[in-house]
């Protein structure tokens, strides 16, 4: 219902946009919406969808490709005002930017602290959601903190990592595909976990064996010619692994007996491979293995050294300057002049007027700010869709390397709290915090969001343990986060198309990681932060 | 010939040691020999052979599984000795192991360094080969090194790094698959290089393409039920990324045009897929995309922070008042009353005699000494092969990442240079060491350490460019080491059956990575040295 109703609605806004500031305008909104790719989003989806355009299609005209610095003229912005709802990145990278083109920049921050859901909790740190409170027990250390929010960065997200380099954020690897983490299902192998070497391996091998059968069999000669089958047969015994009569009996790949836990002795043995029947009994054990070739989740993955705060207090530290703090949007309005905000600082109502607003407040939250927004507009905002995620995270003894030779990565499980996050630094030392469950979108994101914290912990306990059954006894100082519970986020990450929000309403523009082609990441918050100062240099530019 | 004529010694011999100590220590040493195991080696092999045993064969004895501490009885040694030739890992392990087990040891070190191969490059530090000399002249910096040796530590090489978390050696990732490295053929693609991304999904693509129209032609009903069939498509969809119809008409995990380097605008969009036709043209194109799936070469992989000397530094604190540097040996001897060593130190002829002796010294180093072995040992030490490697680096500006978003990971290449590594570490600083070339085995080995350090950096330096022709303009100080001609070295790994020499020659012992069955890994050195201790304390215990 929903989708057709936005079909309707981009493609009348489009044909409105065309009408009223002409065709370029138009592709460069376009652009920045993504139209005609797929969609990414964030840490949780499993591959890209199958809807890609045609990759035969010629490249599309260059005012379709998205914005960024160096396209505006230098000056542009000067002897003009903005006002920045929201010190999260999009913002911060707003401020940075348009203060480099001469804008006289305001962000309005509600709490005391900027990042937003760029965010690290650490040992004595408070967690307030709207309904419960919680304070971090870890030890001090610096290798003990929890990434609530984004915790990973694509080597590709090169906006982001300019400024990482630009602002001396220290950055190391992160881990997606660790062999040695688990993949477990209730429904399968008796609901024993298996290792993630042991499904790839196995994986691969029976792929290559069925379609050498078939390739010997001749059963692909309309697709293939002699000097094509020799050398696909080639390919396959590489690609699988295989017996010279291109049979799979297990491969080294797969590992040694005993290698979920450390102190086998049997390295050089080969284990039973796993039985093609119940590695397709569900899509779990491939969707699981094709998570890491998602463009967004390819290795290289990286992580900032400390914590992923690094980043939001490096931007923070651009900014600060024309960051107010604790000032809580509570109006929202375009003027003949301009746009004026009306805010509480700590008690006090405020009122700042700009010739600009450039408005990242999340959608979930903006829907209960006063505004005078078109309806369509308001509409748009009131039904916006936000996934709801939440992760939850431990300290412990790292029985995870010491006892399973786990170094990073994640375990994946069908049960509700979905993954289990290991750590990607302070490898060896004796404790470390692991992130018991990652969870996002449907029930399961929502329970977790209505349990109370203890309940929470108890609940992953009991799941994590059915992987690691040390996790019970050694894992300890249980912490969330439930984005939709959060104040002024009131959700993870926008799941609505983006199209709408990336036009203006007057004087006001909308960013932030909900309104790009990159929802749920940061690098997707950035993008839309040059999207909406693009729209603004335009209006500013003859 | 030469392996026929092993085989059969190794028969002989194993015979003859089952006479004379029992069937116990027989099968002891077949464990450590990796006997009827496929043997695994360093890094350089592309993927497992298919000769590995039947996985369905039942487990072996227990006696056959690898000794390792813990197997052996406390104070075994008290009131014996032991002179250990060699302070590499192997060495030290072994004089570490035997000190708690109550041995007296005495470690003879030819050179004025522990270590042995594990070595890590910066500047200011001498490469002294057997005809050259060179100064590292990287800029005095934490990150600015090179390991000339070991680099890289797999995630079950358990007593490594089961050490290294005793000793408080800090780990990284360290990472072998980096999909934005690339992969380049003078045969294929017209000799542009590929990006590693594009190679590995439409691999993976036309499999699943093919296979499904294989299955979908009803080609393989002898093996797969409706069922089967129906849960295959659905998992050769996810693997490939297929369209609906089951066609591969490319995916977003090749990523999106101009990804080679950083500033495309078109994200969001796809590549053409590669020809599967060029891509089946050389065996390159797969076994160095099954590179990383090997048990050895799999994800998480290791790094210590700051270098690999770490390592042995950490080591040789363990056992440095035990060890003897700069004493060459000269000559070692069975004698009546155990062992006797002459060695030359600073000049000076000198002698220990000892109850037993570990020798670690590399054959290729060892066949030159004096000894009374018998002729049997004499011989197999003179023929040991060992591979021929060698690695040169660079100091340069991190043009990888700045420019290609390239962060750590390797590039592979037909040229001889074979590999270029990228650092996994200091991601984000304006400068890094870059290994131009790892090349081993085969004429390119040889080559490479047949040629003057000049020539070396000349040769890769043109070759490193067709990759990236930033190469030659940023690439500034290479220093290079190539095993076969550092002295007491003189070899980068044994590549020969390590059965014979797993056996003792009277009083004196053999270990080194060359005799265990990770041969090429300093894993493989602890385990070797795991064996020689475990025959040693056999001798002492009742």
């Amino acid at each position: 219902m929903r989708s057709d109703r936005q079909d309707l609605r981009r493609r009348e806004f489009l044909t409105a946009i065309g009408r009223a500031v002409g065709s370029s305008a138009m592709l460069r909104t376009m652009a920045a919406m993504g139209i005609g790719t797929s969609l990414a989003s964030c840490g949780s989806s499993s591959a890209a969808s199958g809807t890609a355009p045609n990759p035969a299609a010629p490249p599309p005209p260059p005012r379709m490709q998205s914005p960024r610095p160096g396209d505006w003229p230098p000056n542009a912005g000067i002897g003009k005002s903005v006002v920045i709802l929201g010190s999260g990145i999009a913002g911060m990278t707003t401020a940075l930017e348009m203060t480099r083109l001469g804008y006289a920049c305001t962000i309005l921050e509600a709490t005391a602290r900027a990042g937003g859901r760029n965010r690290t909790i650490r040992g004595g740190d408070g967690v307030n959601e709207t309904d419960s409170s919680q304070v971090c027990m870890f030890d001090f250390d610096n290798d003990l903190y929890f990434n609530p929010g984004p915790a990973r960065i694509p080597h590709h997200h090169e906006f982001l990592l300019g400024y990482c380099r630009e602002f001396g954020v220290a950055l190391e690897t992160f881990t997606n595909d660790n062999r040695a983490a688990l993949l477990h299902s209730t429904n399968s192998f008796g609901g024993q976990p298996q290792i993630a070497r042991r499904v790839i391996a196995d994986t691969r091998g029976n792929i290559a064996r069925l379609l050498a059968l078939a390739v010997n069999q001749n059963a692909l000669d309309q697709e293939l010619s002699a000097a094509d089958k020799t050398n696909i047969l080639n390919l396959l015994r590489g690609f699988g692994d295989l017996s010279g009569s291109f049979d799979y009996t297990g491969t080294s790949r797969a590992g040694f007996p005993g290698q979920e836990d450390t102190g086998s002795r049997q390295r050089g043995e080969l284990v039973n491979p796993l039985q093609l029947q119940e590695l397709l009994s569900e899509s779990f054990w491939q969707n699981r293995q094709d998570f890491a070739h998602g463009l967004d989740q390819q290795s290289t993955m990286l992580q900032p050294v400390g914590g992923m705060d690094r980043i939001g207090i490096a931007f923070e530290a651009q900014v600060v300057q024309d960051i107010i703090y604790e000032a809580e949007v509570t109006n929202i309005q375009n003027i003949a002049s301009g746009v004026q905000i009306n805010y509480d600082r700590i008690g006090n109502p405020m009122s700042l007027n700009a010739d600009y607003c450039i408005c990242t407040i999340p959608a979930t939250v903006l829907r209960s700010i006063a505004n005078n927004f078109a309806a369509s507009h308001q509409d748009e905002i009131a039904g916006f869709a936000y996934t709801s995620a939440g992760k939850i995270a431990f300290q412990s003894r790292r029985f995870w390397e010491q006892e399973h030779n786990i170094y990073g990565g994640i375990s994946w499980t069908t049960q509700n709290i979905t993954q289990i996050w290991y750590p990607n630094h302070g490898f060896g030392r004796d404790n470390g915090v692991i992130v018991g469950s990652y969870l996002f979108g449907g029930a399961a994101g929502n329970n977790f969001a209505n349990q109370a914290p203890q309940t929470r912990i108890d609940t992953t306990v009991t799941q994590a343990n059915v992987l690691h059954p040390e996790f019970s006894a050694e894992a300890i100082h249980g912490i969330s986060v439930a984005w939709p519970k959060v104040p002024f986020q009131l959700g993870a990450w926008g799941a609505s198309d983006p199209s709408f929000l990336l036009t203006p309403d007057g004087n006001i523009f909308f960013a932030g990681e909900h309104l790009s082609i990159l929802r749920g990441w940061q690098e997707g918050a950035i993008l839309s932060a040059y999207h909406a100062i693009d729209l603004v240099v335009a209006r500013d530019t003859p």
